[in-house]
């Protein structure tokens, strides 16, 4: 049986002040297109749809066609899962009625998670879709303790194993960072104070666990696999090569992945030298409508640099002055602090003014404070 | 052929800070209970489906719900279209792949109008969903000018009837304001400066016109039907009977209409009187859990009367003083104030200013302006 596994869209998207939806929509017809090629039994899209709770309606607009072109137009069942950037009631609307046209939307999280069942020829596959879910939603979906990330997963992949039969292949759909997983700047945290992570071993037993939520493609084990964004959402990003991810699941439930790569419309760049020199450059640049990134070499100051860099490179984003970067201590103390999350800069605060370190159980309240502050923002509108 | 005729549920809408999403969901179990036991060929849902274009997720999953409870558990197809309160491309998400479950939903306005086509022993019945449209995007579907919405009404009807087969009855679902209808205080303004009526003739020639937008249930020429909304939401409208439509459509296109009334979890009521009887009144009425405002006729102070008045009226929600009310010219100019609407406010101020009228040309481009406000504000997310 084959899939094609994609994630973290994030539909809708705004990188330094642009809307990459022109970007995305570019990106999301070659997808279509190869969907329309290899004739997966089933997509998967591991979470992260949009970008945010409440996406803009041009968003909403573009996943509407995107989903009927591959589920009416070319007959291919759609598995899609709520991320942590996604609204689960936003995203689940209209799910019980779309899921007998073929596509099964998972948002909001239920004790009995939603399976899809499909044959070959060498038997049934169940593949189960497990939306992002707070601990705090599984504890009452389950009326259970869950004390993190990944006890409310392993209770959920318990409950999917208890009544899985033995001799179905399992997929699982998911949206979670597995601890050794390579992150990236534009994914958001799940967790506050770093307890977000889970260990490969919670998705012991299943033969392939197609996952979202980290931004470079990665694979643990041969079947846990992170088929990574659609575009590059960070600098961090820059030399990521995006991919989606045909998968090729076995009789025998052995997993085999081939990357395909999609064109971007604009890649993102770095270029690094002198004013001058970048602008001779980017003027012979075939590519000169990519993203740039621009790390500028000269001493001295500059005159309107970035509408400058403009006439060359159309899209520029950013410049970086390679100078200031790497003037002493101040720069050095700065990006140590960007590298900070609210939790350890608040730490740091709290002991210059009260003269003493944050014990745990006030860690644990900040925390919790957090945690809440994060949730309610996810979930307004 | 028979159809159950609804709008303006304004789910997630919020009345002197409450919300009325439990009002909401208790009457629509109601409605729901009520097609299943009339079992309508079709319900028609005529717009104004949420309060906002961005509806709380609360709102969201009680639509979800209510729908796969009517279409896929009743089995009883629907047609609903965006009102000026929803956002065209938020309501119309699915819409592809809904219809052929049952689940008609026109958002976005294109040139060619939504037909959901039914039949009974006496022929084929058609109905148009026409979800509500600014005149400018009616001008891009159309590529033609139309200057006020009555121009634009007109040119989508125009387009129905030159396809519409002439055995066919027909019906239209739209959502407009006819010249003639009696306003409330909860509906928004089509149109800034007041150019947003149709006449009524605009739908001669359809046999049942099924609209939202009006508040109170009311019928033009006994084919022409508001079924008003689903809750009271405004003091303006306490005296209304809120209703929902049973229509009888007969083989010759002839319109019957049966109103029938569902219980609200708490009615809105006025109630006046001195703060004292109020309370001696509150504490023996059986319905004293209802929305309150109360009109309270003592004359001298009064120490914190909310508080009390919630010890007999729990759910109060607003006092007026009578005495303040009545004491002239200030409150009478106030009350004159809160009339005029935001164009009419600006003229007085230009008045007052530059010392002569608004003329009909900067009357004009103020109605623009303030037109591309209120759209900005009904789209911005």
């Amino acid at each position: 049986m084959r899939f094609l596994h994609t994630a973290d869209w994030h539909l809708g998207r705004v990188f330094h002040a642009r809307s990459l939806l022109e970007d995305q929509a570019w990106m999301l017809d070659q997808f279509v297109a190869l969907v329309r090629e290899r004739r997966p039994d089933a997509v998967l899209i591991a979470g992260d749809v949009y970008d945010r709770a409440v996406p803009p309606p041009e968003a909403v607009a573009l996943l509407d066609d995107v989903l009927a072109r591959i589920v009416a137009d070319a007959g291919i069942p759609v598995v899609m899962i709520a991320g942590n950037h996604d609204s689960a009631q936003r995203l689940g609307f209209g799910a019980r009625l779309l899921t007998a046209q073929g596509l099964h939307v998972a948002g909001i999280t239920e004790r009995d998670a939603t399976c899809v069942t499909l044959s070959d020829a060498h038997g049934e596959v169940r593949i189960y879709a497990l939306p992002y879910a707070e601990p705090a939603t599984v504890r009452d979906a389950f009326d259970m303790e869950v004390p993190g990330h990944e006890a409310a997963l392993a209770a959920r992949l318990d409950a999917i194993r208890a009544s899985h039969p033995a001799q179905a292949r399992s997929v699982v759909v998911a949206h979670a960072f597995v601890i050794g997983g390579e992150a990236s700047e534009s994914e958001r945290p799940l967790s506050v104070g770093g307890s977000g992570a889970v260990a490969a071993s919670v998705f012991d037993g299943f033969d392939l666990v197609a996952l979202g939520h980290l931004h470079r493609p990665q694979t643990f084990g041969q079947r846990i696999h992170y088929a990574g964004s659609l575009l590059k959402y960070s600098l961090s990003e820059v030399t990521h090569a995006k991919s989606v991810s045909l998968i090729e699941l076995a009789a025998d439930g052995a997993v085999s992945i081939e990357p395909i790569a999609l064109t971007p419309r604009r890649d993102l760049r770095i270029v690094e030298g002198q004013l001058a020199d970048l602008l001779a450059q980017g003027a012979a640049d075939p590519r000169r409508d990519d993203y740039i990134h621009a790390v500028l070499t000269d001493n001295g100051a500059l005159l309107d640099p970035m509408a400058r860099l403009r006439q060359a490179y159309p899209n520029a984003l950013a410049i970086e002055r390679a100078v200031l970067a790497r003037s002493g201590e101040a720069g050095a103390a700065g990006q140590r602090l960007r590298q900070l999350d609210t939790g350890e800069l608040f730490a740091n605060f709290f002991k210059e003014v009260a003269d003493e370190a944050l014990d745990d159980d006030k860690r644990r309240v900040l925390d919790q404070v957090l945690e809440g502050i994060a949730r309610a923002d996810r979930e307004s509108a």
